[in-house]
């Protein structure tokens, strides 16, 4: 099975940068793409995203042997469901959701009988749209792979290599465990994130504009993630409940025990944890997985 | 008055960096430094972090038109009573911790009549010590200064005059004004990275080694913060207990709206939010208080 032309679904942060990967690191492989949005289809030929951006998503499917669904998760059903008839027989369906459990019975209801392999790119920056994509967003980071039991190992073989030409290390995860993992590395710090900058700025007693001045405290770093994307992640958080739900749970639950050390002078509750957090960050750049640089490497 | 001999006590992230900046930016300034740890002197001395290194905090303030107190804010009133007898009549004492009220009082208390002008320079990075410091940490930063009612005026210009060549933009505030605006701008997120951090270490059905994989999906961001020095933090939430309560009450009723909107699959709710909190990023760069870099200008 060789994947010789992709067709790309939605064409912003996540599906230009495909398209930019693909051209720079396996430019014999052919692409396609469409963005329902008449302006994104438009900045999408002006940047060169993909080959040919069409004028329909049938248009961009007829001769792919991957169809990459790009559009967020609460939008998959209704992107399968609009390519379902113009499909070729051969076609691997794939997508970059951050859940998976909701994608997988999104893609089986509108594409019953087709090779479905879900996937997710751990990458991603707080920009989106058909300007925020480029070619090295791939390069070092995680794609993490959902095949169904059943999927057809030629089919994972060629989604795989596919990946790992775009410069990412590939994983295989079960569904269900990659939602669970995902609200805690990436949806519930998300959800916070969204929760703290909004509190801050609704405040009657601090203004919006001292928050602001003052952001380098802290609050700035938070105000990066906050800046993501409104819808994707308002369907990230509806199509990942469970998950998103237990893990909120936890995080309430410690909050709540410090704030009852701070309430009650336990200063010795406080310093066990921020020692062991510490560490934590130690393995992240042990492991590759951000820069050493202090502050970020922010200009000082 | 004339700011001529600075002494700086504790030698850390902040002390270190306030000794070099004045190297670089005012070199006409004579600085002597103390830290109680001697492997911190030691290191002070190498990197040429103050003029003189002194073995005791009496000798470095013996001479001293400005003292600034760069320890835990938990070690300050300690820290006072050990230059108490020593310091000159006409020396300003200064600080830079992260809370104001209770340093008031911890300096007050021990250091009855003095010239006492509390500071705050809100700059910093996750890393502590006396390897962490660099010349240029205030450039372009706030530093809070927050006077008492009765406070010599003259003594307050020359301490702002003294920030304000070290790069830094001055603002004067109530102390207790401060103590909130620093709740939230700093206290709080920092409180809530160190939470999430350990609560993502520490479950059951995903392994530390998965948190760590999968971290830039978010999750990094936050270990930054919660890398930030274990004792400095513990003093600050000790000692800026009431506004962090409060303004922990008022996130965790923002959450727990939006953890209702999850569970009922509000999807409007959680749009308008995310919608709202991007605008905030794009003031926090326009008013330069970040870079504008997508995803902090990490390699890809």
């Amino acid at each position: 099975m060789k994947i010789e032309t992709v067709a790309i679904i939605g064409l912003g942060l996540l599906g230009g940068s495909i398209g930019l990967a693909i051209a720079q690191r396996a430019p014999g492989i052919v692409t396609t793409g469409y963005d329902r949005d008449e302006a994104v289809r438009a900045a999408a030929r002006e940047r060169g995203l993909v080959g040919a951006v069409c004028e329909s998503a049938a248009e961009a499917v007829a001769k792919a042997d991957l169809v990459i669904l790009c559009v967020p998760v609460g939008a998959m059903e209704a992107a399968a469901r609009a390519i379902a008839e113009h499909l070729p027989q051969r076609a691997i369906i794939s997508d970059v959701g951050s859940s998976k459990k909701s994608v997988i019975e999104a893609l089986s209801a509108a594409l019953p009988g087709r090779t479905i392999i879900p996937a997710h790119p751990v990458a991603g920056t707080e920009q989106s749209g058909p300007q925020a994509g480029f070619a090295t967003l791939f390069a070092g980071r995680w794609c993490i792979l959902t095949p169904p039991a059943d999927a057809d190992p030629a089919a994972l073989e060629a989604l795989s290599d596919f990946w790992t030409k775009l410069g990412a290390r590939v994983e295989l995860m079960d569904a269900e465990h990659h939602d669970l993992v995902l609200a805690v590395t990436s949806h519930i710090p998300h959800l916070i994130a969204f929760t703290i900058v909004g509190t801050a700025s609704d405040l009657e007693d601090v203004t919006r504009s001292e928050v602001i001045k003052y952001s380098a405290g802290g609050f700035r770093d938070f105000t990066r993630i906050a800046a993501s994307d409104p819808v994707m992640w308002r369907d990230v958080f509806l199509n990942n409940k469970g998950a998103v739900l237990e893990m909120l749970g936890r995080f309430t639950e410690d909050l709540t025990a410090l704030q009852r050390a701070i309430r009650s002078g336990d200063g010795e509750t406080l310093h066990e944890l921020f020692s062991r957090t510490r560490a934590i960050r130690r393995e992240v750049i042990d492991q590759g997985q951000d820069d050493e640089k202090p502050d970020f490497g922010r200009e000082h």
